[in-house]
């Protein structure tokens, strides 16, 4: 068998992520003994940034059999042999749309990667919002020391998680291990979840949000979460109560959020999602003492743990493609 | 005997603080079938603000054997049969002071009330310049949507908790139930702490220092903890190192400070306290974007749960009191 037969035969699995030396070791070891090969054409400069791009030589994509990275979708055409495609973004989207990949292209993500992150920074906001850290830090800005009154603590509190994922389930487990109780809502309440101590059923958030401290909504966008929270729920919620959202902008009405908060109907709001993004300079949300904003930062690649999460999801898939095991976190 | 000769006979408890109607029968059933009696001269207004005032009239004054609250020490002397004080701070600084009370009275104070609220209030700043959430609350001031970049998580990081009493221990058990590792330094290292993985003393603190991904700070204010970091202690630190500072102010040297965040030798600090207090307006820490600075808030009355606390332990004080028994919180 020449070279190039061999070439032609085999496997072959583009490797676009910013890879540390050993990290390639362990992704060549994954193949090892089997008939596919890795070709490495990540940027390790990209390493610990937070935008990676997969820059794939036409050469590669008329060969590759297998794609580890978020490559343009309108270049997806390009790869006649693609059988696998291993996304680091939770979301596939782009992919699984009609016409971008084949019928046969199996699709896997890299969910799992972001709970961590997530939820470590609904976490942090909670905290801020609680001990008055945002009013704080403008306060600052005048050089104003000034005691801004009461605060709140989770300790004790009821945390009522709107949808319990990954990252509910993570965001729970960490308000729970400071002493909240957790209640969750999601669309099977039949099915547990990992620090949720009661589990309920959308029916029941009406009847709920009344007895909550803490508001988290980490819902994806649907037609049913559309301003899942609008004026009327805003107004059954406690004038103590701390709302958060790291789910989808769309989840909150932001014109009737703005207006609760302007008549201190809730204690405060951190948004990491807004509805649209990025959220309009003349909206009324920058300037509300109680509400935090901060431009879809939970996930993405803000934490270094996160990377290495995507990378060892791609590794394990890696190892699973060359033996000829089924993949996890498929998608398609 | 006289209803006038029982009240100089009898013990009066003079209680200032600003109780509920259940919290007035909780201290009235304390002193039940004993000589003590309880005038209530505190008022409920002052529950759940910053500021609360012992005011007694000078009638009882003359006859009071016990007050709960801190009296203005200028006032000691106008209490001729005072046999104990309980304050409501932690601090009696200003009341074991030579020539404020009488050697045989007895001072308790509220040491325990404050744990929670101060190491909570530690955990929320660790948190905030964790997730950059001062710099986003700023930028948020000019409707600005701009990601900052790596955030960091205290998941697997090491905690260096110097001053590991009521505060310092709490906090560590916060920071070990979010997964980090936690080092204390106490004087006394063969004494362990609630919270604390590993203890050390203080001539450990230098080898102590580049191991730490967050250093707390709750050492009270003495000869030997002035300016206990300073410039040479900022450079042990790492460069993505958080500092706390809720103890006392002159811990830590404000110019050094502003000059080891200024050329980023740390992530980040969190200033409850400051030298001096009110931070001057032409201090250079104000302005430093990495620094996050709070008007010494984290103690007080700022939590409900502080007051509860405090009230709890005036109650079994007063119990205490009415039947002879030995007083917890002695201070002399």
């Amino acid at each position: 068998m020449s070279e190039n037969t061999e070439y032609i035969d085999n496997r072959l699995i583009v490797n676009c992520l910013p890879l540390t030396d050993d990290e390639r070791r362990d992704f060549i070891s994954a193949v090892d003994g089997t008939d596919a090969r890795i070709e490495f054409v990540g940027n390790p400069m990209e390493r610990g940034t937070m935008s990676w791009h997969a820059r794939v030589p036409a050469e590669l994509r008329s060969r590759a059999t297998a794609v580890i990275g978020n490559i343009p979708p309108d270049e997806c055409a390009q790869y006649p042999h693609l059988e696998w495609l291993q996304t680091w973004s939770a979301g596939v989207d782009r992919y699984v749309a009609p016409g971008v990949l084949g019928d046969g292209v199996r699709v896997t993500n890299a969910s799992g990667a972001y709970g961590q992150t997530v939820s470590e920074h609904l976490f942090a906001m909670m905290w801020s919002l609680m001990r008055n850290i945002p009013m704080y830090a403008r306060q600052q800005s005048e050089h104003r020391w000034h005691d801004l009154g009461r605060a709140l603590s989770p300790a004790g509190a009821t945390v009522l998680v709107v949808g319990t994922g990954d990252i509910g389930s993570h965001f729970a487990t960490l308000c729970k291990a400071v002493g909240a109780r957790t209640v969750g809502v999601r669309r099977d309440p039949s099915k547990p979840a990992d620090g949720i101590d009661e589990m309920h059923g959308f029916d029941d958030l009406d009847a709920l949000l009344p007895t909550a401290d803490v508001v988290a909504l980490v819902v994806p966008a649907a037609p049913d979460t559309h301003h899942l929270i609008d004026g009327r729920r805003l107004q059954m919620m406690k004038s103590t109560a701390v709302l958060l959202n790291a789910g989808r902008g769309t989840a909150v009405d932001p014109i009737a959020l703005a207006r609760a908060l302007s008549e201190d109907q809730l204690h405060g709001a951190g948004l990491d999602v807004t509805e649209p993004e990025p959220l309009p300079a003349d909206s009324p949300l920058w300037d509300e003492p109680h509400c935090l904003i901060t431009p879809h930062v939970a996930g993405g690649n803000h934490l270094e743990v996160t990377e290495r999460r995507i990378v060892a999801i791609a590794l394990e898939n890696t190892r699973r493609y060359a033996a000829g095991e089924p993949l996890i976190n498929v998608r398609r």
